[in-house]
């Protein structure tokens, strides 16, 4: 017995590694593909590095009977392409920021362009696709929001920290971001010779994963959400996001109630590992793994939270087959546990 | 049932690398491990990146009954160390140089240092690793010398075009490897800033890998082996092989009938595929694959073929696990189907 | 007329730096230089890239009569070197970290490994040499410390804000390095493979950077210094800093006026410009220029100030070489005035 | 007095880089120039790094007069803007390739895409711009072509052996490239992600630079050109060519004899050294110096020719500027003599 699987833009580097990672899935295989530019290829011929893959043709629209489909699409165009699946009944991951801020009015200012949410209605059913927090509501949903790159690390980095009372009103989150975050078929700015040899900030408190991480953050205290100050930067690598989180400790704890507090958050966590020295986002790569390791400034009272992982993995396609996994009762973990490539 | 695997030196890169790609092997499992500067560490402490793997300690010796050992020691210390294992009856797959050139002597002028060979009757014995020529014996060996990654990519390229008699008296290999190859742990010249934004050319002429090439070229014809000229280059990348290699083509012959003789030669192997355009070392990148395509320079009869593959993968750990299936008997292509980590 | 430089430890990056910058500069030359893996070499053999400089040999110890040196030693073992040279009336710029901290004991607690200070007496004479700040202590000065490479970017990117009491008690610096701040010929965990497709923080909250910045901003205020937690990362790539402040903002005030307030603190600068919008470290590569950017995350009431430089030039050699301008009386921007090289 | 120069393009890679190198130029300074995205901006708001420069706008046409001409625009296109210039009597380097091949047809066959040449009476005249071969017809030229970035390498190369006779009939020219010979605004395939961690050939056999090596070192002996096989390879990083040349030795010679026959036909050359080592590209990063490294593979008989240079330097706007100041009358090496921006 194996799950139909069907992605919506494959042609994407989300939706090719959801391809890749889906290869030697025990339990779901893809079945049909869309992808714009490449609709009429098949897999094989679109992408030699999936030739391994069972081979099948881009479509323009998905054709084949699924039980759950992954949107790959951008941010704005993706809610649309997912309605008709949720109402017919099919399960559905998208993997776009459509369905993340729940605050009605908040998908307009952020990402909409000023155009209202082609769906209200589903956005307040949509499940935040983080499972170390959300992991009974994940199997039970229709529609899951899968987290951005950003927030997954950020997030993870800072919730056991928030719900055990050590982070006060204002929070820092400094993420760095390689360049496959931005897409493919990306030109211009984000050609070679222009992002090679460089760092740069970007959409300095104006990036819509500024309001996703203090939603998020938000829910896992009573009171007011912390204040959120992001800033993400581009830095010369493929993959990887290394977020690093500051806030002010709303309490005196040593590092070793610290280190405690964590391991004991994730204890069940299949894929959040709680490391003792910085970590490498290379230690994640090609992997569904986040790294985390919460220090502490004493000499200022400040916990400096780091989460590393893979964009392309626990930051986008590895998170949305965890997602799936959960959703149709298959082991968590099925299909994700490999270990790194490095160097 | 599940063969049991001794890695020595498993905290190279070679080593490491055979750790991550033996994790989801279903016949194979490593049981003990050696490794220098890391003795009497536990695995996941000393590669982060392999704490998903069911751990052991790195010893000083290999201690545990083993059924087959892969070496990963620098060339020149390799031979003694497989030695006491062939010896037991323990079959050796030996990563490094110590027993790929068979001519008596060869070994103590290219990489002994003026050294001779500390095991000259088993230098007669050993197996040239390379399965899309030699898979049968391979299959029946006990010593399997594993080819060197610079090889692996040249005469993968060439092999079809020599055997089917294309070739004349004289080929160039010129190849571009990542740095990876230059192995852990390397500073100086191999430090970041050094090597990065660099390409350079190296032991020009005198690379070990030269006679390689040229013995397993040699092996494809009747008559005297083509000489080769090899001129190895670094460039800023961790992992890749790319091998162009030139040959005035012997007889004359379309673009097509080359292709032809390719598809044919490797219509049955499972890790070498004929590409239609040039391929891309990042194509092939985490896996066991080699893309080789061969192109003709018509206006001066040239042959100009291009094999490309993870130094890695089928340079190294990869194919060493390719070998350890076919002596012990198992589906050749067990633990190796994977899709490459695009992007 | 031509001043006569002396180059200590010229064999590092800082040192080599320094004698790219010297080569076509209009009122100093480099007339010695130590380097102890090179002694005995001639600069032009030990580094084919400065063969166009006129030549001279590397030696043990400094020979030749010089008017000033540049101690590019590493930090702890540099103010033992510089003494000499400042007891016999020669001016000295000292590159290393040894003569920042003014505090008595901060050198034993930071740098010196639980070691005294060699030289106390000077710690109070030496002049922080960054001349946004202190422009004519510098001309007056016999003994210039130079800034680290993360302070110059931070302490520049903060001064204005800091100095026109935008800024409270605390401040977080998220910085960026790449990887030439490591030093030259450091192997192991900076090889390339290691490094490369990798970004990690370091000495979270121990780095003796941290004391450095918050000594500089101290002095720019009356009151206690700003609390700074100072976290640096490694990216990959070979020359730049990229430091991202946060400061919760002590009063409001507009995004206008915050440019008003840093275009006018840098108005005189030659090598600080405010830059419209979020800068890039390759802009600066090559140079001794530094661009800040101060924004406000409007919603949380925080700035986040930028700043970036090329760690080698600004954020060290370059510097080096404006302060020795000032200090010898020649024009500020003597040898200095290049365009970056980009991409 | 300070010639007048006008830059046609300016917002090209190229353009940008003869701007940089210009601005300390003792005898000549841009006045204007033109760039088709970029019109209407100042040069300093359209590339902060050139902001040291003095500033002008960017126009749609050449508006100031000038004395001589860079055209930066793509192949194909720039013939056509340089004729009125040169009808006008103005001096004009094309950086392009458009006026490279001088015998008829070669245009229309291997770049114009079957159109013929824009002015085939101006191809006769037409200067190949290699100063260490045509030093003296350059300083007489009116028009000159500027040679293309792997052919300045590839042909400095083999240059004094091709003269020595020692090169028979047959060549390959093995070059690798850095990714701003693709030049600036080019997305989709050159995409970060996309060619990082990659090495590929292209256009094999059937780059236009392969002819302009035939046609310049043909015209370095009697008798026929050697045939040249010439694969491009992209590698990542920014800037950089080297050119690996293989010939067969066409008679029998020492490698001391080699390198005596090189170092006396570049002894007069002030940007080509002989080196006795492989040389690195990034040796000449910034800079118009060629290194040039003859090894001899004696086993069997190969010549292996390595030059080394900056794409952007040498291979385009560093050559345009040393062949303006041959045009000009000025020092060859005006503006030009600097170190190697290094690490």
């Amino acid at each position: 017995m194996s799950y139909r699987v069907g992605i919506i833009n494959i042609t994407g580097y989300a939706g090719m590694e959801a391809a890749r990672l889906l290869w030697r899935h025990p339990g779901a295989r893809i079945v049909a593909a869309t992808g714009r530019s490449l609709a009429g290829k098949r897999l094989s011929e679109a992408f030699p590095h999936l030739a391994v893959y069972g081979d099948f043709p881009i479509t323009e629209e998905l054709t084949e009977d699924v039980d759950i489909v992954f949107s790959a699409l951008p941010t704005a165009e993706s809610a649309k392409a997912c309605l008709p699946f949720v109402n017919a009944g099919v399960k559905v991951i998208d993997i776009a920021a459509d369905f993340r801020l729940r605050e009605p009015g908040a998908f307009e200012q952020w990402m909409g362009g000023g155009n209202p949410h082609p769906a209200p209605d589903l956005l307040k059913e949509a499940v935040y696709g983080l499972p170390e927090l959300n992991r009974d509501s994940i199997g039970a949903a229709r529609l899951v929001a899968n987290p951005g790159c950003y927030p997954a690390a950020s997030v993870l980095a800072l919730a056991p920290a928030v719900a055990a009372g050590l982070v006060g009103t204002q929070v820092v989150v400094d993420a760095k971001s390689g360049i496959s975050g931005a897409g493919r078929g990306t030109g211009g700015s984000f050609g070679y010779s222009e992002v090679n040899e460089d760092v740069s900030a970007y959409k300095i408190g104006s990036h819509n994963h500024q309001p996703e991480i203090q939603q998020e953050l938000g829910a896992l205290r009573e009171g007011p959400a912390p204040k959120v100050t992001f800033v993400p930067h581009l830095v010369p690598m493929t993959r990887g996001i290394h977020a690093t989180c500051y806030a002010p400790l709303a309490r005196d704890v040593s590092k070793g109630e610290v280190f405690e507090i964590y391991r004991e958050f994730y204890k069940d966590a299949p894929f959040t590992k709680v490391s003792d020295v910085p970590p490498h986002t290379k230690h994640t790569m090609g992997t569904n793994m986040c790294l985390v390791h919460p220090a502490v400034d004493e000499r200022n009272g400040m916990l400096v939270a780091v989460g590393v992982l893979d964009n392309l993995g626990k930051g986008a396609a590895g998170q949305a087959i965890e997602n799936m996994n959960l959703m149709l009762g298959l082991e968590q973990s099925a299909g994700l546990d490999l270990p790194a490539v490095y160097p």
